[in-house]
């Protein structure tokens, strides 16, 4: 872990009260001073600016922002790096298998049920998204549930049985992780680890997980700003682990005729900052079925690298999220002419 | 305008504390009656609930909703009826001349400028458009602006020099009306009148300029529910103007990384529980140039009618918007492959 | 009007991308240039910022924000300026009558209806609240509602009987506006003139309102910004009207369990950053009246300088707002104590 | 745990379209008769709705949503019973020792650094509220940062030098637990244990701090809903302890002049719906120094239980949180007249 840099840059632009005094304003630059940065001050008729250079690190702006006479803090720039553009600027491919690879041309379509409920279950869907081209299968088996009284998956023996099934149809899985207690099984089971929207910020978990080397899937928490969503993925790729996938799920709004809103403003914009690719699931954004495929032509159109979407043979009877799953055949007409809406940015 | 109808229709469930004595339940009961409709009580172990029929225009539920032992209201459904594809099935069309028609299956594409200017730019721009495939010019003359120290536009004279501008290459025109003096003007000149965001609760605006009965362009407001959106449209449908365009421009969350948040959720729930079209504004939704392609594709890959974007000859001199504005070369870019995106739902 | 100054301040914060190269920065300093601007800029080891000094007025930052190399723009500080404590340190005071002032060390209260009904109700309601200590009746004649089909109130018919009966009881009225059509009513009969949440941002309302010269209650729009609200509250004092109260009435989030939040935060905020007077409404913020009371003593402990509230003789009968109004009993209760939760500030 | 009941309850209202046809309704009618449900259609001119009634943990409306016909469901009422006033209609309190009840007449306040940085400074901040009458201390071992480079905590250490000085001045000590780790050294050293916002979903977390069996202090997620807070609260009922105390502590929202809104509305309605103690944290409300005050006294107005405040000897030289925390002189000035502020409910 490397938290230090000895650059010299521009990090803060202390802006002072019109009606500061002389010394408020050589106290505020006194205490720059004291923080080993270096101040600029810019001197306008009635008002003065100080810019602030030196080592980020050394930076405490709460201290600063209390001082007498100052007005506000303007930050100049969020000091992530490692998952920014300007630390590396060609896009970031997170390789899956020969076949699997997200951030590439060709966008990858990960499909299955909200949660693994049984073999024949899991068999059914797995057959029917392979065959109608998905390149990878999805399932829960640890699930966080709002309420302690609603299905919480099948642990272990369901993740057993994801993989199983994933290989027996050539799909190499992705599953949520929730618990550090369950690495172990997630090292031996997973093809790729989901961290969920709910644990985006549980940086104990997700640093753990990391770790693990495998590649990650990382949820955009229902109310985590583009920037808190980066400092999450800058802890993982901090951890050495550069197998990261970045996936946006639906924002929390006042809007609540439903579920979440897709946010491919977001989306778009993190293709730019970031070299991390990013997959969108149509699914959870919308709650309800009959949404999930114009959200995932959408997200396909805005320049997203994948879609994760729920798909279950009788949704009807789903022990979770049955809201929102496509059936199989509405799975297919949404395959059907998938590619036709995808752009790609090369 | 009608308010009232003699259906028998269930329109709400009164839930009653499971605390609630029997007095307090006859007491509801009866002021149920008392407002001519008809109560069914269903009771259950621990909890009684109360569905009510009847006339809904005699409901005013926040008088139940405080009786002794009310726990919560359900209302059944939302009261309005025009805008709704229960009220009609079919989608509407509304045809501003024989090749620019909103709800068809081709996508009408609204460019321009902002504001409008001057005559040399707003004809560079409409020359530019019109080349690339634009059905109609947009251009602002009176400006909301949230700053009394920002450019208001150049009023009337600007409509004026729009629609000059507009007949002379062919393309209808669409601007924005923000007060209720300047109705003369807009009758006289626009082929479509703009109700703004800022304005889609300004009930006296918008009533006023539907019995224009021009064509109408709402734009949701940027705070606005789908049910308050659908309750403004309701007014104008109201006053018998059905030559109404709905345009989801981005909402206000959380999130401040882009200026709004394109809600394209609501936009594809729209298309199904209304049967008005719909069209997409890019451009304020992002707030920034180098978004507005991928949400514009967004738009019209989760089924809009249309897109309404910013096109400036000279961005970078822009009197107002020109962090947002695409260039022509930009909007050629866009225009190249934009049907391509498009899904209609037939 | 006054739109320009000719100071010389610091107003922006220009944040090149790392990678911008020389040639771009150049442009960047000279486009600044080219608007009679100064640039000053500051060179770490990897980024350059550069500083902008000169005349706010000459300013579009959207122009700059959109060059070649240029990564984001912060703006020093916000182009209000009348409402600013920094353009005037002493709190106004607003003046009703000899009585009533906003901004001293008495909360003023203002009570009343949600809609003016009847001569009865309203007198009623009138007699009621003046005994219990109320200094202000309120009252709607002129509604705007989100439904066509709710009720719109009694129109110029209800404003004369407001201020009939606030006369008869020694109590100066306030009620809302919604129409210039309206203005002439409101410049006889109103002793202040509401700007409703919904048209905080209607520019022409409000500047036709300000002309008039009477006192004026703006508040908030329910997902107005403080920048916005203070912009709006610019619009008035720039028409030379000073007698302006503001409101904050509870603003639209996530949550749905209440109608709104009510936004103590902002509230707090506004008194240090502005001058002008500003009350709370915790009844259009609650939206229940059981809610009510708590929300009102907050406000007071957190310094606002009064509360307006809706009381009604029958709520349970009431046209509008029944389920948030308290009954004349419930605001005895809250007028016995408030006085010791009020915080003045001084 | 207990998930499972036999009651026959009212659940769900089951809204069917209009345009529904016989067959679906009598599907409908079918499929919750086949979850062992009790149908009561209520019969409109227009519309049908289905109340149901029955055994709640049969229930998965996901199922029932996507039928043919049906247009919408609505929930009778939430599924959480512990945390609710319909389960237990008086207020639970919890005693952290013979002095220190929450849920009592006398407000508890809770003060301390945001985090514990060494020996001295923690001795003379507690010293320091303790004269000035804290009833506990609080102080941050291991931090939840957003970003990877920022100052994480002292750990177990720090928690152990909390309690050591804690102990010393007679004050029990609160502080974060953020991995289950971190169990042992919290089940040993700590008072009351804190469940910071950011894991107010972490269920593993949860469930497993709530298994030790002391106070607990669950933090509301920064846009958790008031369900959302109340079925995390059931999580930590559900494993047998009550030792439960809440914290509201601002919502994200639009705004961002300041951190966070401080919910009261919320806050106000837990009182009535749940039975627990619910305290305000009005510094990270805040976010800023000179905010804290009124909104301190803001929620001792609204009913809260008490406060929990960052306090700081030198918040200039903090290592987090400086820009929040009051002095010991600001926090003086506070604590001169909290009391008079607060409202006791009864």
């Amino acid at each position: 872990m490397h938290t230090n840099n000895s650059l010299i840059e521009p990090i803060m632009i202390i802006v002072m009260d019109k009606n500061a005094t002389k010394e408020m304003v050589d106290h505020v630059i006194q205490i720059v001073k004291d923080h080993d940065l270096i101040p600029e001050p810019s001197y306008g008729t009635t008002r003065i600016v100080i810019g602030v250079l030196g080592d980020r690190s050394k930076l405490r702006e709460g201290n600063i922002a209390r001082l007498p006479g100052v007005k506000e803090i303007l930050l100049v720039s969020k000091p992530y790096k490692r998952v920014s553009r300007e630390f590396q600027s060609e896009s970031t491919l997170v390789k899956i298998n020969d076949d699997v690879i997200f951030g590439d041309n060709k966008p990858v379509i990960i499909a299955g049920p909200c949660g693994v409920e049984s073999k024949e279950q899991i068999r059914t869907i797995a057959k029917g998204v392979k065959e109608l081209g998905a390149d990878m299968l999805r399932g829960g088996a640890f699930k966080p549930r709002t309420s302690p009284y609603s299905f919480q998956g099948m642990g272990a023996d369901g993740l057993k049985l994801l993989k199983e099934v994933g290989d027996e149809f050539g799909l190499p899985i992705v599953s949520e992780c929730v618990s550090t207690e369950d690495l172990g099984v997630f090292e031996k089971y997973a093809d790729m680890i989901q961290i969920g929207a709910r644990n985006m910020q549980n940086f104990d978990l997700i640093t753990k997980v990391a770790r693990l080397g495998k590649p990650v899937l990382l949820k955009r928490g229902m109310s985590a700003t583009v920037d808190e969503f980066m400092f999450a993925a800058e802890y993982i790729l901090n951890e050495g682990n550069k197998n990261l996938v970045l996936c946006e799920r639906g924002i929390r709004t006042f809007e609540q005729s439903t579920r979440n809103i897709l946010d491919l403003n977001s989306m778009a914009l993190i293709k730019q900052v970031s070299h991390l690719p990013i997959i969108v699931d149509p699914s959870h954004a919308a709650g309800r079925y009959d949404l999930v495929t114009p959200l995932a032509r959408a997200g396909l159109a805005a320049g997203a690298d994948g879609i994760i979407v729920e798909v279950h043979n009788k949704p009807d009877e789903a022990l979770s999220d049955g809201k929102q799953s496509l059936t199989l055949e509405s799975f297919a007409e949404f395959m059907k002419d998938a590619p036709k809406y995808h752009h790609y940015h090369g």
